[in-house]
C-alpha cells in the first residue's frame, strides 16, 4: 500500500471507532495528506470522500479529470466528475449515501458554500469537523515527514542568519519584508508569511509590516515561514537596532529562560499543557504573565498551524513524531514587545529542535 | 463615508431586501472588500458582522486587536476580542443576535469549522450563502477597482510578451512554469498560479506543470495570473514549438473567431449566456463543441474567480464596470489543446479589453 493508502485505512478505523459514516474534505491540507492531490481550491468543489461502507471517491469538475488521474495517489478510487450544468454537490450528497440520522464529519477549512450545498442535498444528517478523525493523525509525522520538516527548519535557520544583512535603522518594515520575503523564496518553494514588527509595533504579535521607518534603539521582531515540499517552517528570532531598548534586557533574558524551559519540558508522555506551564511560569515569575497573551505553540506539517495545541491546561499527550512551535513572547503596549520561537520534534526520548540559531537578541 | 462603509451600506438594503437578518463574513475577499481588511485565514477566527439592527462589529482573536484597529477602515464598528480559552463562536453567535427562525448569511469561503461552531451556538436559524447578498456588489467594479484591474491587466500582458524567451524544446514544462513565476512576481505583488501545458497536456484546462520535456511540434497553453495591489490578472495564449502540430491550424483559428466573438457580445443589457452563445456557436460550427468542456468565462476583482459566470444559458445581465473573461478553449484528449483568454471590462458603450497582448498562435 502507499503511504496515502495507509492513511485512509488508518482513517476508516476511527470512522469506525467514533460512529462517523462519512468523512468529505476539500482541497487543502486535509486533502494533500489523504491522497497527495494539492487541488485548486475554486468554486467548483472538488470533494473526497472515505464512507465507512464504500470505496474512497472523488468528485471533481470535469476539466479536471485528467489532474485528478495523474495526481490522486490512491488506487481503486472511484471519480465522479461534472459538467458546468450539473449540481456537484446534490451528486457529492449520492455518493457520500449516508443514512438519515447518521453523521458526517466535513473537512476544518472546507468553503461553507459547499457545506451549505451539502446540507440541502442530505438534511436529517448529523454533521461534525474533519478534526476529530484527522487531527491524531496528522500531528504524528512520519520519518518522510520528520525529514521534511527538518529540510525546511534549516531552511528558514539560513534566512534568520542572514537577517542582519537588511535590517537597519532608516528602512520601513515593508522594506525589510520584501527583502526577507526574496531570502525566503530561495529557501522554499513558497513564501508563507513575513512579519516584521519593530519598535512600539513588536507589541502586536501578528503586526503588518507597514511603513514605520526603523529607528535606532528599537526592538524588532521578526516571524517568518515558508512552505518546502509541502512542509512549512516558522520561526522567530527578536532583533535589536544598535542597542536594545531601556528596561528590555531583563524581560529579554526571561524570555530566553521560558523558551528554554517550554522546549525542555517536551517528552513522549508529557502533555501539551505541560510544555504551556513550563514556559508560562518562567514569565510569571518575571512579572511577564499578563503581557504573554497568547498560547505557547502550534502543531505544523502541512499547514503552518495545526494541532498539537500548546495551551494552558490543554492535557493532550505529546507522542514521538509530533511537532510543534514553541514560542513564547511578551507584548507592552505603547513600548515594545518579543518572541523567541523554535519548531521542535518529539523524541523516542526527549526533544528535537528542528531550529537551531542562537536565540539571544541580536544586534544590528 | 468611506468607500467601504458605502459598500457596507449598500450591503444593508440588500438585507433588507433579501430579508436576511445578518451576515457573517470570514478572512478573505468578502472581508477586504467590506472593511480593507486583509486578515490570516487562521484556526483563531476573525468574523466581520453586519446585522440588520445593530452596528457593524468585529470578533478577533485578542492578540490581533492592534491590526484590527489599525486596518479596519469602518468608523464606529464594535471590536469584540477574545482570549485563548474563550469560545469565540458563542461570543460571535452572541453578537450576532439574530431571533430563533432568521435566515444568517454566511461567506462563501468561511472555514466549514467556524459554520458548524455557529451553527451549534445559534440553533433553529436559516443559514444560506453570502454571495446572493454580495456578488452583486462585487461584481460591479468602481472607477478605482478598474484602474487596478488595468494595470494589473498590463503586467501580465507583459509577461505574455516575454513568454517567447523562456518557452522552448528541451525544458519541461516545471522548469518554464519556475521562470514565468518570477516574470509574473516582478511585475505583481504575488503569483497566484502558473499553468504551462504542452503536448497532450495542453488538453488538460486546469493541468499542473510537470516534467514533461517540450518537444519541437508541440502546442503549449500557457494561463497565468498574479496580483497586484489585491487585484487579480488571468490571462492565456497558446504558443507553438516549431510549428505547430498536424491538424491545428483550422482548429485555432476557429478558437481566435471564437474568443472575438465572445468579446464583441459584450455590452451593458446583454446577458452572461449572450456572450458564452457567440463564443460558443463558433467553435460549435467549426465541429469543436464537444472539446469546449468549460464555460466561457468568469468574473475577476479581488478573487481570480468571482461572479459573474460567463454560462451557457445564464441571464445575468451585464452591467457597466463588470470585469470577466473571455476564454473559450478546445481540448482533444490524447493530441491537443487550446485556450485563449482575456479580461475585458464592460463600458457604457461596449467593451474595454484589460489584455490586448496578439492572440495569433505565437510560434517559439
Amino acid at each position: 500500500m502507499t503511504v496515502h493508502e495507509d492513511r485512509i485505512e488508518a482513517l476508516r478505523e476511527r470512522l469506525e471507532l467514533l460512529d462517523v459514516q462519512a468523512l468529505v474534505v476539500a482541497p487543502g491540507p486535509d486533502l494533500r495528506y489523504l491522497t497527495g492531490y494539492d487541488a485548486l481550491p475554486l468554486e467548483r468543489p472538488t470533494l473526497l470522500i472515505i464512507a465507512r461502507e464504500a470505496a474512497p471517491a472523488i468528485v471533481a469538475p470535469r476539466l479536471e479529470r485528467a489532474r485528478v488521474e495523474h495526481e490522486v495517489l490512491v488506487a481503486d478510487i472511484g471519480v465522479h466528475t461534472y459538467s458546468e450544468h450539473d449540481d456537484a454537490l446534490a451528486l457529492a450528497g449520492r455518493v457520500i449515501g449516508a443514512p438519515e440520522g447518521s453523521r458526517i464529519a466535513l473537512g476544518d477549512q472546507m468553503w461553507t458554500l459547499f457545506t451549505l450545498g451539502l446540507q440541502r442535498a442530505l438534511p436529517g444528517r448529523r454533521w461534525s469537523s474533519a478534526s476529530e478523525l484527522l487531527a491524531p493523525l496528522r500531528a504524528v509525522k512520519d520519518a518522510e515527514e520528520l525529514a521534511r520538516l527538518a529540510a525546511v527548519g534549516r531552511a528558514i535557520d539560513g534566512v534568520h542568519q542572514r537577517v542582519p544583512d537588511v535590517l537597519r535603522a532608516g528602512r520601513t518594515e515593508r522594506e525589510v519584508a520584501r527583502d526577507l520575503a526574496s531570502m525566503i523564496r530561495e529557501e522554499h518553494d513558497q513564501v508563507s508569511f513575513v512579519i516584521v514588527a519593530a519598535g512600539p509595533n513588536s507589541a502586536s504579535p501578528h503586526h503588518e509590516p507597514g511603513e514605520r521607518v526603523i529607528e535606532h534603539g528599537d526592538a524588532v521582531v521578526v516571524d517568518i515561514g515558508g512552505t518546502l515540499e509541502g512542509y512549512c517552517s516558522d520561526m522567530t528570532r527578536t532583533y535589536a537596532v544598535g542597542h536594545a531598548p531601556d528596561g528590555y534586557a531583563d524581560a529579554y533574558a526571561a524570555l530566553i529562560a521560558s523558551q528554554a524551559a517550554g522546549v525542555a519540558a517536551v517528552r513522549p508522555g508529557a502533555t501539551t499543557g505541560d510544555v504551556d506551564a513550563a514556559a508560562r511560569d518562567v514569565l510569571v515569575a518575571a512579572g511577564l504573565g499578563e503581557a504573554f497573551v497568547h498560547r505557547t505553540g502550534h502543531g505544523i506539517g502541512l499547514e503552518t498551524h495545526e494541532a498539537p495545541w500548546i495551551l494552558a491546561g490543554s492535557d493532550v499527550v505529546l507522542e514521538e513524531g509530533m511537532t510543534f512551535s514553541v514560542e513564547p513572547g511578551f507584548y507592552l503596549e505603547g513600548r515594545f514587545g518579543a518572541r523567541i520561537e523554535d519548531i521542535v520534534a518529539v523524541d523516542r526520548d526527549g526533544v528535537v529542535p528542528l531550529n537551531v540559531v542562537d536565540r539571544g537578541l541580536v544586534v544590528v
